[in-house]
């Protein structure tokens, strides 16, 4: 009987977003995992690099020259920014490919350059790259064979003022985004600021006025509303491993108020698989979508008059990385979008 | 098409071993979940009690008295301590059943009353319960009605002691087992003891030389040695969700090194889907267990001639009680024993 | 020689404000401590209940009604909401009071009532309470008798806002606090919601618009803006044991710029020993607060044109609570501010 | 009126043994901090790297050859291991000095250069050093010139051994030490074993039958038995930022049971102000000693017959590291042995 699953590769496999895209991918029944890259461990079992992941019939780390993509139907590139760009346009033009990088996500050249502070080494690419936030592009994705899978804020951010913009029932003014992360978002990466003993126990922000997620976020918002949006992005770094919570704060218009916005979203999002949206009251927990590849979304009357507070939460590893991703490569590949994706949150 | 799936009743499901048992049965397909009890809470959504299960098609919690049991076929049972043996003792006898509490773990009603403080309700019972550690007991439990899932600190403890008594490898006396859980174990009671504020960036012992747990492991050692045995054992909480790390420390005998104890745990275990023994100086991490099915063994040398020191560990609601459980009914039911149990650990 | 120190006693010394006012008043070289109350553990020693303080020389809990008052000059109140107001209004006129309590905070009875759900009991004694902000109302508590100590989402927010907004520099409209919290600040009671396995790894919002501490808020930056003024106000619940992180979005007026905001405020405070503005560009960490009575306050501008954020951090249980009550307690009896509040940070 | 205060310095104040010493000491009546060295920090203000320490009025961080010794009476060297040897050898005769590093700890040249893998640099002054475990050698402390200040682990791990093995009570054979660390034991460097995504959690051992400070207990234990000892010492890495828990498991001898050793411990430290022997039944617990010198011991009666638990719990960084070193100074110095350490722990 002949093996009909996709064969995929995985480049940059000895980070949290590649070892994620594995854990999922080992129990998709529509995947194979044929290739694992990891340069600096090249030759090594994944299990080296992640002992959660050892046991599994994988095959060893190489290094992403050794690759042969002859035997591939899909990639996932989760390698860091910049380097991203030449890797993809390096690989066979057969090759359908959803990058977690954020190489191809903006639109815009040279507002990459401004953001990255480098100039863009694949402009054509960029022309072909689908944004892969899979509730709102699915057509496009489906269609797509480069994916640019979007940054976790971002996706976090998106899902719930997206449709509100389209819809015509927020401001594209004065939007405010405070957002929190748990660690994982920040990599694998040897960083003092990452020790246990420098996040545990605190919270700070960073990034102020000045993360790269902004001008996706921007990117996005400008589209649903149809014109240029500027938003105040406030992320913070918290003592948890997965999770981002957006608290969100939005001017109402047109006379709606929050309950017209809570009615919105659930008409959008009922039909959807991964994005819900709470009862009125209710507000999302960030421990209640750890490990899965659920979005909540929670709205709130504010007391202020004519102001509304969005609330989303997600797992920044699955929903906002690796599990969106492998929703895209459903997407593009005609499989069932929920195709390996099914785990409920691990609580507690 | 008849649905031949395994209708089965979870009775106690506001607590976290029963959520646990809901988000791994809910992906298992060989069964359907037809009833769920929690007195507290009859009438209620399960999402109300655990909103990380909200949204799975599932029957409301139901009060143990109006439970219909003619539609089910197996029954767990993760009711506390010593209400459990009447319930048992009341259900109907062609119902298989699993229990996760104590009740039924000692063969000896004498012990379980001075342990437990008070009467056995059910010696007849008792004497037909098989006690669950699947490795250990399978093809008794493949033919049990009634078994009763061991403690969370003793599957930890016994996977890697059993086999080495079993061998004469090491000696049954001066067996020290200190282990370190996690706070899941403990329940979603309200107790001060486990607030955050209480349990956070601490560690300490508890039931020094007293916990239940301790007449447990040395039934089961016992068993294994042929002889009585009485160990040291010192549970400690500690800050984390789940896990169970147990480092025990033991006597060779025969002639024995630590690498022969090593070899022989490793041709016990190697065929075994659930229980992993370590290459030589590895030593396992309960992170690289959170969420999954799997006990990981390593065994290593002592600078104290004549001693090894081994170390298990777990994730306490899986393999230490929900996990286990299913495993045990996918064996007294005829079931694939990996059924449902498939889920690579969740790390980071 | 006289003692002359002040002899304090702590009424409601079981929680965890009373023993924070333990740890530091037991080093205030002008203080002894001479009662201790906790009514559910009257007789026992302190460090029955708290064991981080046994061995300290302390008299015994009692119970209040067997309080001695004669031998006190001072008392901190660290009883419940809604009880302190009756306790406080028996004891005897000569003595000194700071209250932890919510209960004298709002000037206003009426909206007391509103958000309290109860009469005011000791509505003539709330005329004569100062709010016990130090560094906004020194002159007023140098001459109180009762002072009412700030909330610690209070005290974090208006530190920052109140000199802005009494300088005209923001607009009082459109104030957006959303402020991350340990969990100590929800006592040591017994809740399901705070113990740790629902807390650690997560983050969520919650009483959304109608926290209690809003109205405390407007009420001061009403003051300070010299006309009515409305926030919004989203609480957090985190797992850090100590700290808040109040991130606050504010419109500019006047042609200020966000660094006008920062030199004003540094200007403000500079005199201060508790409360620091950052260099520009710095952004305040709980960390670098916890177990200090330090507010650590940072300005940033907006990407938004007009806009600018401020973060201002405390510990919760410090400058948001007992730290503060007893730079109070120096302020009304005539001592150096600082005295027995010198301790840095414990980091890490 | 002259400043009669000890002038001292602070080699390494870049580590958090570094910056724990400053915590202290700016708090300590008899010094004055008037060193600080840092060579990858030369030049910087120490809030620099330690914001929790900013606005204390310190000199800036230098290089160490920058560095004027006259006018200094006393260094405390927090210097990483194997540098140590050298820098002291080169330091002017009349200094004090007070080393936290191990290069000291070892009598035995030939014992160091075995475990720390490289030749003794300074093995006259070794014949000088005198072991810092206060309590133990606090006469030859008071006259040493160099004292060698004791590991972390060891330090918990021979306050209850010593007088036991000393006082004939307990076995010098079979002695088993199973410790849990928080990760500031670890130091500040940035490696990715110490992450937050890798650390919280979890738990595992680590250095298994290898740790370093094996040699340096049984050094001690062997002082206290007359005879060499071979200790079993497990060390755990747990998710916390401060605390050491050892557990430790002994044979009795001659007659004593599990109370004769609590008794002759309490006899023992009774008199100290930094170790304390709690009641029979009382378990230490790593959060009551956060942030202060104490060490708490508590004994148990083992169910095995003939054989005792002990409990010992100390903060790392204070009785583990700093504030030993500091006790040590005031020995040294011939000032109040509990000046400057006489803060409670914090907690919650």
């Amino acid at each position: 009987m002949t093996d009909t699953r996709l064969k995929v590769g995985i480049l940059g496999a000895s980070g949290y977003t590649g070892a994620e895209l594995v854990r999922l991918l080992v129990r998709h029944p529509g995947v194979e995992i044929a290739l694992l890259t990891a340069d600096r461990h090249g030759g090594k079992p994944l299990g080296d690099v992640f002992p959660h992941l050892a046991r599994l019939a994988l095959p060893d780390l190489s290094r992403i020259e050794e690759a042969d993509w002859d035997g591939l139907d899909f990639v996932f590139c989760a390698l860091p920014h910049a380097t991203t760009q030449q890797v993809i346009a390096g690989l066979p033009e057969r090759l359908k490919i959803c990058d977690l990088s954020a190489d191809f996500r903006l639109r815009d050249v040279g507002l990459y350059e401004e953001w990255y502070g480098g100039p863009h080494r694949a402009p054509a690419l960029q022309k072909e790259a689908v944004y892969g936030l899979t509730e709102i592009y699915r057509e496009a994705i489906a269609a797509a064979r480069l994916v640019a899978n979007p940054g976790c804020y971002t996706t976090t951010a998106e899902l719930p003022l997206v449709p509100l913009l389209a819809g015509g029932l927020i401001s594209p003014d004065g939007i405010i985004i405070d957002a929190k992360s748990g660690v994982s978002g920040a990599g694998r990466a040897e960083k003092q600021a990452n020790l246990h003993t420098e996040v545990s126990e605190g919270i700070h922000a960073y990034g102020i006025a000045k993360h790269r997620h902004a001008p996706e976020i921007e990117q996005e918002l400008a589209v649903a509303a149809g014109r240029p949006v500027t938003v105040t992005f406030t992320p913070h770094l918290m003592p948890m491993n997965r999770g981002i919570l957006a608290t969100i704060y939005v001017t109402l218009v047109g006379g709606a108020d929050a309950e017209d916005l809570r009615v919105a979203l659930a008409a959008k999002y009922d039909p959807e698989p991964f994005v819900h949206v709470l009862p009125a009251g209710t507000a999302p927990a960030t421990r209640d979508v750890r490990g899965s590849n659920h979005c909540l979304i929670g709205v709130f009357a504010d007391r202020v008059a004519g102001r509304a507070i969005l609330l989303s939460a997600t797992d920044n590893l699955v929903k906002g990385a690796s599990g969106q991703a492998i929703q895209n490569m459903n997407v593009m590949c005609g499989l069932p979008e929920t195709m390996g994706l099914e785990q409920e949150a691990l609580f507690p």
